[in-house]
């Protein structure tokens, strides 16, 4: 019953034999290889755009070096004050941009609004050379409260960065998520909605070590190869992130995976949402639970061997919060168990 | 015949059997598994004192992370001035060093001097404010013309560094290969020759994307493992990462390989050495050769299938110069064949 | 009638004097003079204790480098949210940090507390490598609202950092403004309170273009000279620098600018105190007034000539606040001028 | 006998007059003020185009916000290796640019050459990703071997950078030696020759501490405001920055000073020339001299008061170098009494 993080799952068995099957003979290094120009077109046509693709290993460098190629080192990103690239990176947009600041907005269910970018854009500019503007807004989808931002609401914050001259990065850390919830296609939930750099994540959701970093404007991608490289993430064995990447797009292995993550975070849901001390804290829309449940609770289940993070609280509710993750690898059986638990505890 | 590199190659089959095996069922991720427990247990015992290793997927990542824990903002690193960490990767030790300066050394043959380090440090120190101060010296080991440092000479640079107060830093892409010309143990070569910091290659002899970073001085690695985090290179599922270098560690698996890419560097020159149109620029140590031949022979061996780089110019010979570079899984065949067209071409 | 800030005002005539008197002869340039000698030692006089001073021409630059020495490029700094290092200083600290962040908290008159430092810690930890760790406190005094941190509350933050082993600096831009209000000493201010570093103003109040970085834990000092070089804020001819300085000090200069400064904020305060349409938002404690006021009223202020800034809104009041700054050069006409005009306009 | 800088010189007087004739009322602050207005005017008038140019404090803010304004965190600066920037600055333009790397060449009388700017881009682009890629030259105007570039080889420079799409930068912290030795117009020397962007040095001859950066280029200073702001660069009471530079630039006092000091720089080279003991190192064609002298000598002339820095050495030239600098307020009386000196020491 680890439900810490979709992070802690294993490798989905399709990806490690795309590993295997790139196994074999020299291949030229650092991504001039036949599986990374696949992965380009393969991506190509599921986003059904002319965009640049770039693999590298982890989630924190897919973000920090996506806005460092969109901001400048004295310049800003708008973003929720909880966002993932605000608290759990150590700091690495700022590494990696050179200094520039996060501007962070409150937001009870992890989605901020057009009007709060206008509005801190608006500040900036009062500020006039005292202050640092805003070049980009970066929004997480799924967020991090296991939410997702409707169709229209990431067109609207689309709509307002390109108002006030801001380019929009979505961490998509959980994009699959989100797109397996929303039902509708890759390219309608990104560039056109108004996104122009995409976080796209893997590693959560069955891969070994694979996110992508996808620019759908072709014209702010420039730099990023170098940035890339100065930052270390590029690999010199590329073939093998692009193998991950390229089983993860083909056949829907990666909205399989997403859905199998969202059903059982469902049924978690469901089953919790009956017992009189547990609360959700928002609704389930992805493969993340909020759950405000008594400290004897907490500690019991604890006890009895799940395994989960204990949250940042919440205004209004006077209990803890615990944080349950599925991932494509859960079972029935582990949900049913956790949600014996529960019950019983 | 592809030698272009050492990482055109493919990953070594125990290594991916190593992956396949850690793939099951969920574990803690960051580095809180059992096999990054057991990584630390086996280099301690390879190396036979106390270290601390963290592992990375790059090269890149570890030299720069190195570097930058070594080093504050406002110092320099002294190295070779055609060092791989000084004119090969992208301007990354500036960028994690926090805009610390390389201050560069001529060297015939790759190989720097003691006595060019202190005078490095004499001339800052004279310059006072004015200049960086050099706070850590970077070795190559094999250095960038596939020549290897005897035992004598790291530790005289060791001992130069002390003197001086500079940490010292070896670059150990190949390691292995330095360790497998030499003989010695891995001890010897590092913390007792008075090395602090090891960047520990094992892509290029046989791993998919794995490195890490060795402080045999535990009280310079504070601070590492933000650093590895900020700069995106703490992989979530780092049991994929551990296993790899676990595998390559065990039984002695690294330095089979690396003899096997030594072996073959050696045929490869001894076939090479007595034909009259080539010239070994530099003795064969390691697993990279460099040779001068004239330009109609190299054509004809790229015509003809060969794949290698063109390298720098070297003073007092008119010839181009080719690299040649083997690895675990250059074949007998593979050296055999490009002999014979050297011969013939 | 001129109230937008302190810094518009002129230089005072006994600073510039001590500019005139220092322009004679060749002096050795970058701090090796006469004039930056006496500096210390008047500040080690006035301190009470054995600190080091280091001069540089702007309050960002104080800010931004002493920050740079106290805190590592992966940690942190606690402050206010609306702290000049946060707001005002175009992203300065985090670029002489190296991109380390500002930890911000919220505070309805500027002052932060040792619960909110203590629970910003205690979160950072909680998150482990993930999540930046604050090595330091930054608080303002007078702060940003016309506050002054009492004596015992800074004591209280001095204790609550060394408890978590943070540093704890002061920006005093207006340092002299809130020693006039409160009447304690420099050294019970300051390091007796448990301040570690002070970024000590002048310009604000009198100087042409001079502060200092004063550390009052000399081990902490190391490096701020390397990174005040690097910065570009080492001056050549530095006695024009320190000769500012040590009028500013000398015969208590300094407070009886600050003191004439906070007189004539007072009168302003106690004319606008009865006026029905006006509201102090904060009491007036230094330099600086805060008003709410209806937008005809301010209107009418400006067009009738006077000078200030319209300032961020405040919960619960729904008219617009304007801030008013005197200085040492506000004459009782002025204050009585804009007075006039506020009870008629 | 203080021939150790230029900057050991007081203020010249014209320049501390304007200081205090700025020295009444209450400004806008920040640049907003007259003066500042004024000096754009100047500037535009004297170099005859419609430039923008912006005051700082110091020679190295103006050369490394220059610089970042110019080159990309990952690109790079193409300069000769005893370039001021290079070996003087600590570091600073490596730290306002985010991490470029400084790229430097061999030059035996401080020149560069187009051909090596060339090559140095040409290497660079073979090394792709892999090596940073240069983004601009810097030249230093005098050189720091007192030596000045021809107005040919100035816009060879400019016609290379050109080529290969770099910026061409100035480092002109003794431009107005520069243009009295060459008696050509200001905008000849910049502009006209492919200057994109020069560091006008004001501190050296006659200002107490004023330099400014100019962009001949006005699309290539955006983001220079916003960086001087977060480098501490932005004066609050930019009135008595730019009143100096105003002063410098009326009338021709920058250009008299720099004759003045030019004249004594020659009558001392004069003088040593026929000395048996002394031979000048490079043809004095500004206010330096680069003298090698027996060990003795030096030290006989050290012991008698004469103050000057020993030099790098030079090869081919077995005794030490000592360097020799004048200023506008050197005196004929100085220079007799060093070079009677020099003839018997």
């Amino acid at each position: 019953m680890n439900f810490a993080s979709d992070n802690t799952a294993p490798v989905c068995p399709a990806i490690l034999q795309a590993i295997e099957a790139a196994n074999h003979g020299t291949v030229a290094s650092y991504g001039a290889d036949p599986l990374t120009e696949r992965l380009n077109a393969l991506a190509r046509d599921i986003f059904e755009t002319d965009l640049v693709i770039h693999p590298v290993g982890t989630g924190t460098a897919a973000n920090a070096l996506a806005l460092a190629t969109l901001v400048r080192p004295y310049g800003a990103v708008v973003c929720y004050d909880e966002a993932h690239i605000a608290t759990d990176e150590g700091g690495a947009p700022e590494f990696f941009m050179g200094g520039a600041k996060l501007l962070t907005l409150p937001a009870a269910d992890g989605r901020i609004t057009p009007m709060q970018i206008e509005a801190a854009v608006a500040r900036a500019e009062d500020g006039g050379i005292h202050h640092v503007r805003p070049e980009a807004a970066s929004i997480t989808q799924a967020t991090e409260w296991g939410t997702v931002y409707t169709l229209d609401q990431v067109t609207e914050l689309g709509a307002a960065c390109r108002r006030r001259g801001l380019a929009l990065h979505m961490d998509g850390a959980r994009f699959a998520n989100a797109l397996a919830h929303l039902g509708c296609t890759p390219a309608e939930l990104t560039w056109k909605a108004g996104v122009d750099v995409l976080s796209f994540g893997a590693t959560k959701n069955g891969a070994l070590a694979a996110e992508a970093v996808i620019f759908f404007n072709q014209a702010q991608a420039a730099g990023f190869e170098r940035r890339r490289k100065r930052g270390g993430h590029l690999w010199s064995k590329m073939r093998y992130l692009s193998a991950q990447l390229c089983a993860y797009l083909e056949d829907g292995l990666w909205l399989r995976n997403a859905r199998a993550a969202n059903r059982a975070a469902t049924r978690l849901a469901d089953g919790l949402a009956p017992l009189p001390s547990a609360r959700l804290i928002q609704p389930v829309e992805a493969n993340e639970l909020f759950v405000a449940m008594p400290e004897e609770k907490i500690d019991a289940l604890e006890a009895a061997g799940a395994d989960f993070y204990r949250w940042i609280e919440v205004p209004g509710e006077p209990r803890p919060i615990i944080r349950l993750v599925t991932s494509f690898a859960t079972t029935d059986e582990e949900v049913d168990d956790f949600l014996a638990l529960a019950a019983t505890a």
